[in-house]
């Protein structure tokens, strides 16, 4: 074990200066390819590539292909009928998930997918994880707290519905990092608390029974955060390069496949609190209940130099009901700011757009982005905190150990 | 064995009707999104979508996940510890090394990567193959023919060399495909040829001895025809799309696979002879021992609509010693056209160049490029038959059967 994660750790520093020393060159052939954008929150714009992600997740994978054979070892001396096959399998798979899960994103950054596509591909990448988990694992049964057992019984074999979960596992883990984006160096910043904090819980848990596992996820991980840490280095405040939907795709999909192939997929899903939050206040922008702009980014002031919480403006009529009381709601609670006005005779109503990013601007008011960012970067490590306290506090209580 | 047969030519169908029906809609995706190009063979230019060969390839892959638990299901009523767990991971790896080329060429279709790349991306790409491969079978041992085993013995193990030479497999047959190329449909028509021999010989191999590694290879290819096939109605001329890198590294990684991990990777060379040729005949410009123009393609003559021989042109003085001797070689065996002439008192020379597709119009003269097209096509098919004499006929001369 200990030579696993001594070259584990190895691999991840060689992977980290590679990141960090080829990234630069591939700067002026983004451009070329017409793989550029410009930072909307800057003095002077300029154009800067898009989609580097494509780059650090591939010396990511480069990095994992190289350690395929370590795990195994010292099986090689041994005979070959003890050979792990199934974890060799395992590997293999979900090697294969992140690979496709990269196609597809660098396939949506330059081709421009529609929505819809952004719901099939992660679950089209889920595909061989979820095919191998069924021949080798094929483990659905989910342990009950015990409050509940005396009405479900000790555990509940979910059958098909727990092969349902992991693929929306899989689709709500791409997604959410991608909509939690927009300021410089977030999606990065926010991958590489979560990978840090999984990581950290690997650790723990490697002293316990199911170690094996935590053992997968930690050399999966360790990679992920050498090469995401030479990318923050580039795409942090003021940002050289974009990480791109690649990146976000990356990110979701290996954090998915070490939960699943991990076996702690929910306790997985506590490293997420900011996204879940911020996926399900956006919901009601998502699904056009309540009127959703083409870009919620934070609104920029070149003369403050400082990032401000960006507006919907529409015409009241065109509010539904449930979309009234939605935005009732989410003011009384103080998530969002409401304003209404009349102009040519007509009602409008101003509201601040339903993401985290702007709730952190509408309680604090305008800031430099680079404090933004590393503010929410902050709220995802307490959250992160929270979530090992939930996970070794409160958890004992409802679960015996 | 006949069900998983039947299932994947089912599959198969089913693809080839989905590839035919999906690519048209991505026409104009691919053309917003500045993958484009002219066709330079035609007497009204127009742009056509350049790169499609990923959404064929990408339902080919689709279409192999959900293949997966075929070949084992007549395993899941049996016993846990039998399940043939390295028959999986080869399974993934195998989809895994294809999957990684198809994002590899991706990535050299948007971003026009340099010539060393495309050395070192197939090698990258076939990591998990070779491990894999390492780590289930390791068999390095070649088998001598009779006349040579006095002095090597029945047979030799190559160790390390073997996944050198394996190695050098994925790289050759990635690149001779894509520098085999240039005329509306013949990287996937030679693909297509290539495809239906291996499937043939496999289906011959299946009484034999080794029928799971047959089968597996025909389970890989038959959905790789299939796509290839619906991917050609639209690329064979008048081509209305360009297939792009990723098809011809996806086709180069997927005979390779199954060459490999079906174990007939020799057999499999001989179903390249037009492709080893044509490599072997280009090697002199490749290395610019004879001077190469930026491209070899066939000059169009917009009169007649027909493409003749395109010539490179150069200052004698320009030659090395080695070159003029090649120079004179291929014209005296007929494989070139030379001229030499004199502009303003300084010698020239101009050749025609050293590409299979070249050497036909030298033989047969200017020719509708559909006409040329189907014509490299039929040789690719004569040659797939010369291969079949070679290893049904002349084989048992020097190997006992």
């Amino acid at each position: 074990m200990f030579l696993i994660l001594t070259l584990s750790i190895l691999f991840s520093i060689v992977a980290y200066y590679l990141t960090l020393r080829l990234l630069p060159n591939f700067t002026k052939i983004f451009i070329d390819a017409g793989l550029s954008g410009v930072d909307q929150c800057k003095p002077n714009p300029q154009p800067i590539p898009e989609a580097t992600g494509v780059i650090s997740s591939s010396i990511c994978l480069i990095t994992l292909f190289l350690f395929i054979p370590v795990p195994f070892l010292h099986h090689f001396s041994q005979e070959p009928q003890n050979f792990p096959n199934h974890e060799l399998a395992s590997l293999t798979s979900a090697l294969l998930s992140i690979c496709c899960m990269m196609l597809l994103g660098l396939a949506d950054d330059v081709l421009n997918l529609r929505w819809r596509h952004k719901l099939v591909l992660p679950t089209v990448s889920a595909l061989p994880l979820l095919v191998v988990y069924y021949v080798t694992y094929n483990n659905t049964t989910v342990i009950v707290p015990w409050p509940l057992r005396p009405i479900l019984g000790h555990g509940i074999s979910l059958g098909p519905l727990y092969y349902v979960y992991m693929g929306m596992m899989v689709v709500f883990c791409t997604n959410a990092i991608n909509i939690y984006a927009g300021i410089n160096g977030l999606e990065v910043g926010q991958s590489l608390v979560i990978a840090a904090s999984i990581l950290l819980f690997n650790l723990i848990e490697l002293s316990g029974g199911c170690w094996q596992a935590h053992l997968f996820s930690f050399y999966i991980l360790a990679p992920f955060l050498a090469t995401s840490l030479a990318l923050f280095h580039y795409n942090r405040y003021p940002a050289r390069m974009f990480v791109g939907d690649t990146f976000c795709y990356f990110a979701g999909m290996t954090f998915s496949v070490v939960g699943i192939l991990g076996h702690f997929s929910k306790t997985m899903m506590l490293f997420f609190l900011p996204q879940i939050f911020n996926f399900v206040f956006s919901l009601p922008q998502l699904f056009h209940l309540v009127p959703c702009p083409r870009h919620r980014l934070p609104r920029y002031s070149k003369e403050k130099d400082t990032v401000d919480m960006s507006l919907s403006i529409f015409k009241k009529q065109e509010l539904s009901e449930l979309g009234s009381l939605i935005l009732r709601i989410f003011r009384t609670v103080g998530l969002v700011h409401v304003k209404e006005f009349s102009k040519d005779g007509e009602a409008y109503i101003e509201c601040s757009n339903f993401t985290l990013i702007v709730l952190i601007l509408k309680l604090f008011g305008p800031m430099h982005e680079r404090t933004l960012t590393y503010s929410l970067i902050l709220l995802q490590i307490a959250s992160s905190c929270l979530a090992f306290f939930i996970r070794y506090g409160l958890v004992r209580i409802f679960y015996e150990v």
